[in-house]
């Protein structure tokens, strides 16, 4: 889309929030936050979070009446699951895709998804695939450390949180309910 | 304040998130959202964005009722005040420092910060002083490029948000609403 004030292009993006420093997901809660103020449809699905944990984000989210999805939700075990991980991670990215093509969401988080990709429990080119299919305008944002390079190459919007002060190691301080899960 | 299970330190966090990338008040909108869906009581003070502006943040928190004040909001102009942006700086800090002391606020984000900081508008050695004075479980968060030396060494969490790829020089996007303001 092109705006005729300024000739930018407006398009959706692919954000990747990477690197070993904090604020990947949180960044990424952040985007959802502003697309919900504007009336946005926003979702979440979550590949590394357990399917019951409750984290500030998720009492956020339920409060918002905004969808934050465990992978793992809705899986089935059955005998031939052997590495129920990978498997739940893989119906995790079954549902994440068909909400990407749905039209029916304007921004979505793919949060820690770069782990079953490095794992190699889903397979970066379906992600490029399905992404490249999806509607024009709708944003995804990815994040995870180590993200792949193919994915890094497709996206538009990059960004390495680096630690460069991290109190838990020196200080002996855990992580803060409230402002870290 | 100590953990018995696990010995470690629950504390209060000075927080800063800083750097050339994005992601520096997203991460922080993202820890509001989190503390809020605990049900803790959140603010944030913005040091740069106008009186009147309306970003999808602004909306996402005035639905949730959560207070986000702009640094000039209250501030009087005087046929003394010469310099107005360094006035309603000093103004916001004012105002953000009478926050920190209430008592009233778990979290409370100090958006932007760093430009009056580097300006010199606004003391570093006083903005230390107020933190080191504040509640023992209070987390303030600070965002802005170069935060200044002193308060990193201060902080105990510090993130560098690195632009590893930007859509908008390279490809003559624009910014995006929803996911961007």
């Amino acid at each position: 889309m092109v705006d005729s004030v300024q000739g930018k292009k407006h398009k959706g993006l692919v954000i990747i929030n990477t690197g070993e420093g904090k604020g990947k997901s949180t960044a990424a809660f952040g985007m959802m936050l502003r697309a919900w103020g504007r009336g946005m449809r926003v979702a979440a699905v979550q590949f590394i979070k357990g399917d019951t944990s409750k984290f500030g984000e998720h009492m956020a989210f339920e409060k918002m009446g905004v969808e934050v999805i465990p992978a793992g939700r809705g899986f089935t075990w059955t005998s031939h699951n052997l590495d129920v991980d990978a498997e739940k991670a893989r119906h995790g990215w079954k549902v994440a895709s068909e909400m990407i093509l749905s039209r029916n969401y304007d921004v979505l988080v793919l949060d820690e998804i770069t782990y079953p990709l490095r794992y190699g429990w889903i397979e970066v080119s379906d992600v490029i695939d399905v992404l490249g299919r999806r509607e024009p305008m709708m944003h995804v944002v990815l994040t995870g450390r180590n993200a792949p390079q193919e994915l890094v190459e497709f996206a538009d919007l990059v960004t390495e949180m680096r630690p460069i002060k991290h109190p838990y190691a020196e200080q002996g301080i855990t992580a803060q309910k409230g402002v870290e899960y």
